[in-house]
């Protein structure tokens, strides 16, 4: 029983499982040992194996640059600069966007011991004084997260770039969420989304 | 990022994960590749090489028979009838029993198709025969859940054995569960409760 409690207990350390879900989701994996636990153990291996960081914008992929940064159809003076991973996938989702990433890797936090140095805004000022000098003009979005942090954060790199000419800063629309209804909104979303009524 | 798409997709496919679950534990795997992805994958492929079900009970083990049919302190002659191998777990959490187990992999259902021949009712009743030519007194708990299907199940095993002499057949006490409220209880069960009542 010891190999199996171990793998509960390796299961339930995984985020969003508890330990129902974590012995579910074992219980599964050994009924269908073939097609479930072999091919996951097999994809683990591969994907720890091959999986590395772009150089150039912090994604996670099997080549560095990335297949974003590749992407010839993309535009390069296009930046969007994220926290996470996370983030830009769920930008990816919305399959609207066809600038570039960059990747900060997490926030300015006082709390948390977070600084500029922690962040990668080393690399993102050489980048972008990279490309602004080859380039006429170049767009930074900043699409870190709503909360204090994130916001802290874009506008510490908003003033990072202020001096450069050309540099255009611009920020994600805040406003009402698709199919929101207002009665539910929370009174800092309907605020800021009369005051930019158009 | 195909791999990474392969990744998020075969996790999703585990039960109760959806996709947002299943990109959140994927990120954690990439990020925490050392001491999760690779230990995970390690732990799957010794899982898959080591995983045996025992010959005697039923229950999935490192060895064949397994640690509770082997256990010198576990009565051999008190056999508690269970659905699956979670209803096994789900028992042994409970720390009371000192017995042993028989899994029947599933329950008779005329929906799906279940016949008597798909359980291990052939082996249960070799089992049993076994036991009751050896020993004095023999005790079957019928441990199958509280669904229709359980309780076929459990009345069709009750009357396979009605004619051993040396086996006792008992079933699971019904009634309110611990902590109960009754104002929450359904019909059913208070229906039970009280015509049990003691």
């Amino acid at each position: 029983m010891q190999l199996i409690e171990n793998l509960v207990e390796h299961l339930q350390s995984l985020p969003g499982l508890g330990p129902r879900s974590a012995r579910r989701i074992a219980m599964h994996l050994l009924m269908h040992r073939a097609d479930q636990l072999d091919t996951l153990a097999e994809l683990f291996h591969s994907v720890s194996a091959t999986i590395i960081y772009c150089e150039v914008c912090g994604n996670i992929d099997e080549k560095s640059p990335c297949t974003i940064c590749t992407d010839e159809r993309r535009n390069p003076n296009i930046i969007a600069i994220v926290e996470n991973v996370s983030d830009l996938w769920a930008i990816e989702r919305s399959k609207s966007f066809k600038g570039c990433y960059h990747i900060l890797g997490g926030v300015l936090s006082a709390i948390e011991g977070v600084g500029p140095e922690q962040l990668k805004l080393h690399h993102l000022q050489k980048r972008v004084t990279q490309l602004s000098e080859n380039s006429e003009n170049l767009e930074l979005i900043m699409a870190t997260n709503l909360t204090v942090e994130g916001q802290t954060t874009a506008h510490y790199i908003t003033k990072l770039f202020k001096n450069y000419d050309n540099v255009e800063i611009t920020k994600l629309a805040h406003g009402l969420p698709a199919g929101a209804e207002l009665d539910y909104m929370d009174d800092g979303t309907i605020i800021t989304a009369l005051k930019a009524r158009s």
